[in-house]
């Protein structure tokens, strides 16, 4: 099986699927092709909820602003489960959550058709050649090279205090919600928070207060999220991505 | 096989494919992840117009603003079809259509890891456990009884009478087709209709009018559709889902 | 392997995978259903990059603002490549790509469900039995018939001269790269370019300029690109679809 993300919409991602096609008869299965268009970090924070869900895979990785620029493609191995990537941490997180320790490897890069496209021209003919030699075989691949010198995307840390939190917001995803670093746990006992002057309610879901009204939650990511019962948080709330947020209750 | 239908937009389907491989190695094809978001009758639509199409399948559906509170989750058997749902209607006219006569079973819900993901950590795994056991062996299963207590989608009535006919806006598609709940027969004789104040020509086929001509016709529904040849209908009507309309001749 | 591509955005696209898969035990894979809305000239345009990456298969075209009037439905082989289309040309440049020599045939279309939905209702049935029958027999099918008069579309020429060059944006793509029809070979050996007054630089890739800068850059379909690194050419430079572009240097 082999699955595929990246930011590049439509049509883009197809040429990435025939290209694979061409070499390998493995399952396909598309993850997204609308993660956060060139934002590394956002996207290293999606794969890192969804990927971790699917059964051992190689998993195609195209989020790459430095396409074409001298960084490395990789491979990284977390238990049988192989991310093809380029070298800029967006890989990283889906992987250490599958395993505590990971092997990375360094991929030959041989004259691409493209300099604009390595995701058809490169990484596409990777994920096609390890997922039929097999995630054990990996190492012994021309042009695979193990590595320790790669890119480590980091989330920023929250604030933790005793009566309040201050964070950041991640994403917002296609409903609206607000998704920010704080962990949920914090709000084990909080029944009401102040996010910056409002008053809003804590919710277990997001029909525990009225339709249009405001609620924060600990979303499926274990994070807090700020939401509004059939609406859109971020418009309610007038935050987006790389917004500071602070809770205290 | 399982399709797959949500409003979750991208990349929360992906994890619901995942946890789905993991315990099957059946066939999955995406219907639609944005189906109208929160919408379960414009939804239910939707879904009406294709799952009948497919052949015998599972069909995993997830439109469920009801998420994490004590609706029930539903296996709709109609035919050799099973639908996954939540207990909103949602998936009761695509099954109707399917079968006179449908079961109906409630699916135990326990402990599911997030309160707002269920479409992850409920309904793929029945979904999986379903079409492994097999559409036949449904009533079996351990957690699934059988209930005739579950929830109705309506679409609502058109007023039909001898020269007019009053109805609603039910979807607008990404076309910018205007799908109204009136029944396209009522124009089989007509050439010329009024649209509230407007003179628009009957036509069989969008190109039956000029390039940016509006134009009424019969979609693939059967349904009166409002439409724009090569152009967007909701905006030539001012329309969306909803609004009243009334067709006179 | 059957691949889909047409502008139908969701969710009718599942419609025609529904039915393909009551005919068929065909691999599908999905290309795009966000191809230009109703643009046969643009879309012809991806499907040119892209398809030509597949291994053989049928392709299911369907690209078609005519649909429901007498134009033709075509097969269109090339090698061992089916095009399965409405006659309006945009297959044919895929279709040239992959072969010098190509067969077109007429497809028989017999009352059709409907006079607006010909994706579920004539393409995707003779895309599952253009499959099943294979395309070595594809000329000895009923409802076959070979045809050398069907619709051609061609792409603007450019105008080249010396140190300038005139022509036509033919799409933005989902990052708001502007790709335009002028071939990419005529800057090897420029380092800067004037597009209408601006003064841009020519980069091998994106990064080549700081972060939110211009360039100009040579595209994977190997035409002239203007871009922004790590934003939106399109709105950087103001320009749409059908513009004229000039460059000199």
């Amino acid at each position: 099986m082999i699955t595929l993300a990246s930011d590049f919409g439509s049509p883009y991602p197809a040429a990435m699927k025939g290209v694979i096609l061409q070499h390998s008869d493995a399952r396909l299965v598309d993850v997204s092709h609308d993660l956060p268009r060139q934002d590394v970090r956002a996207a290293a924070f999606w794969l890192r909820e969804v990927l971790p869900h699917f059964p051992p895979a190689v998993h195609l990785v195209v989020v790459d602003p430095g396409v074409g620029t001298d960084r490395n493609a990789l491979a990284i191995r977390a238990g049988e489960h192989v991310f093809v990537a380029p070298d800029n941490g967006v890989a990283l997180p889906a992987a250490r959550r599958l395993a505590a320790d990971i092997d990375v490897f360094e991929l030959a890069v041989e004259n691409p058709a493209s300099a604009t496209f390595h995701g058809r021209d490169v990484f596409a003919p990777w994920a096609a050649t390890i997922h039929d030699a097999g995630a054990d075989t990996l190492a012994a691949l021309d042009g695979v090279t193990p590595t320790d010198d790669y890119a480590i995307e980091r989330f920023p840390d929250p604030v933790l205090e005793a009566d309040s939190a201050e964070g950041e917001v991640l994403v917002v995803d296609d409903f609206g919600n607000v998704i920010t670093n704080i962990p949920g746990r914090i709000l084990d006992s909080v029944d009401m928070v102040r996010v910056g002057d409002l008053r809003v309610p804590v919710g277990h879901t997001f029909a525990a207060v009225g339709i249009g009204a405001k609620v924060v939650t600990v979303g499926s990511h274990e994070n807090v999220e700020l939401a509004v019962n059939r609406g859109r948080g971020d418009e309610a709330f007038s935050l987006e991505p790389g917004d500071r947020v602070r809770l205290s209750w």
